[in-house]
């Protein structure tokens, strides 16, 4: 047997999500439908990084499987890429030592988050940049973004759905960059909680919007309390940009 | 009785089409609902510049309608987005006079069609731009551009489906852009026919690979046939960009 690590892109318009469910088109039951195809009825399971929500995108997913199927690694992305429909896209595989785990041997994830700022829509970026024609305050929102780095306990921006009951992490990186009317907001971390990025994305947007002053986030960092903080962004706007491994061949 | 005239945004990949057809989702079809809804149930026909396939979009189409509703232009904008679904969008309303007619006042239109030259294809533009991963030599798809300009008898770039009895348009523009690894070709003339843009796109394409010289351009547009040209570019690169009228107010 053989563990492979698969690089994915794919859009999750058209999605219920990554994790397969008793109904709807997911990202990982239409990869798993093809590899059993390959595998001649056999199911395979495909283990991902993390799950992302309908309609969140991603750029650099990553899964592990393992196949006694002797193929090159060159020869899977193209073979996948062939039976696969078009929204999604292997974009690298490799193989892995059995002790690689797409989730537990992970040390850190970045994500985007794209919005755009123009006065009307734009129907060609409806499904893949959350709309926001407001006035925003950008130098307000990258300090706000600075006082998210570091080690904290999350629990104010965490779904009250969330089971997980460690919620500190740690961000290593949070950028908030202007491209023309587009701002990408792009946050690295050790993990993080369920709805975590929509939720920073939001609270920082209350601070562009003038709503919450950016010396408040230490307030409600510490009061622990999901009511404090700015709404969930919706998500089209969010793309899982990168998983990290600490070394590629683990 | 007032004559509004309306620029209109479409993404394509969801329509059958802009124009009503007995069965599918139509661009014009979904705007007339919409009206026919604000007129309380009497059917409002709108009049387009021109109709454009299945999957081809549109950054300013225009079309025209009567109304014995006296709102102003801009209310009308703000209505009809509200009601439309999110893949249209109203860009612009004005009033003018009964003498307009989008298709017969116009005097020019320009298209754009956009290649996306990655190895790879791109999941978030596969329905946006045509992905084209082999070599090609922009500088001979230039000059080759260069010699569609003038007025010519372009039977050889029309779809055998045609039923236009004068084929003779005047090309006024074709410009070959180069951005990162998206090539944009821009054509504006006074008027194109069936599949036109996608055929003369396709025959750039088999220069840029070589298969057809520049020079040989003029000899094909000679020829009148069908045969001697490209073949018919993908639909999901193609957009109708504008459409020019001599006076804005006529």
């Amino acid at each position: 047997m053989a563990r492979m690590k698969v690089t994915v892109a794919y859009d999750g318009t058209e999605f219920a999500g990554y994790q397969v469910q008793p109904s709807g088109r997911t990202v990982q039951g239409t990869i798993q439908a093809v590899l059993q195809k390959m595998h001649k009825g056999e199911p395979v399971g495909i283990f991902a990084s993390g799950r992302t929500d309908a309609g969140v995108h991603a750029i650099g997913q990553v899964f592990h499987f393992d196949t006694h199927m002797e193929i090159p690694s060159e020869a899977w992305g193209k073979a996948l890429n062939a039976m696969l429909p078009n929204d999604i896209l292997i974009k690298d595989v490799e193989m892995v030592s059995d002790s690689f785990h797409s989730r537990f041997s992970a040390t850190g994830k970045e994500y985007h988050y794209k919005i755009l700022r123009s006065k009307q829509p734009d129907v060609f970026q409806r499904n893949h940049m959350f709309h926001f024609p407001y006035s925003l305050n950008v130098e307000d929102m990258k300090q706000a973004a600075s006082l998210f780095l570091g080690t904290h306990d999350f629990t104010s921006f965490s779904s009250a759905k969330s089971e997980v009951e460690d919620k500190i992490r740690t961000i290593f990186a949070f950028d908030v960059e202007e491209e023309g009317n587009v701002l990408t907001l792009k946050v690295r971390g050790s993990g993080f909680l369920y709805n975590m990025v929509r939720i920073l994305v939001g609270t920082l947007l209350e601070v562009g919007q003038g709503k919450l002053k950016p010396k408040e986030i230490s307030a409600i960092i510490k009061g622990k309390d999901r009511a404090l903080a700015g709404k969930t962004a919706p998500a089209n706007g969010l793309y899982l940009f990168r998983v990290d491994y600490a070394d590629k061949t683990e």
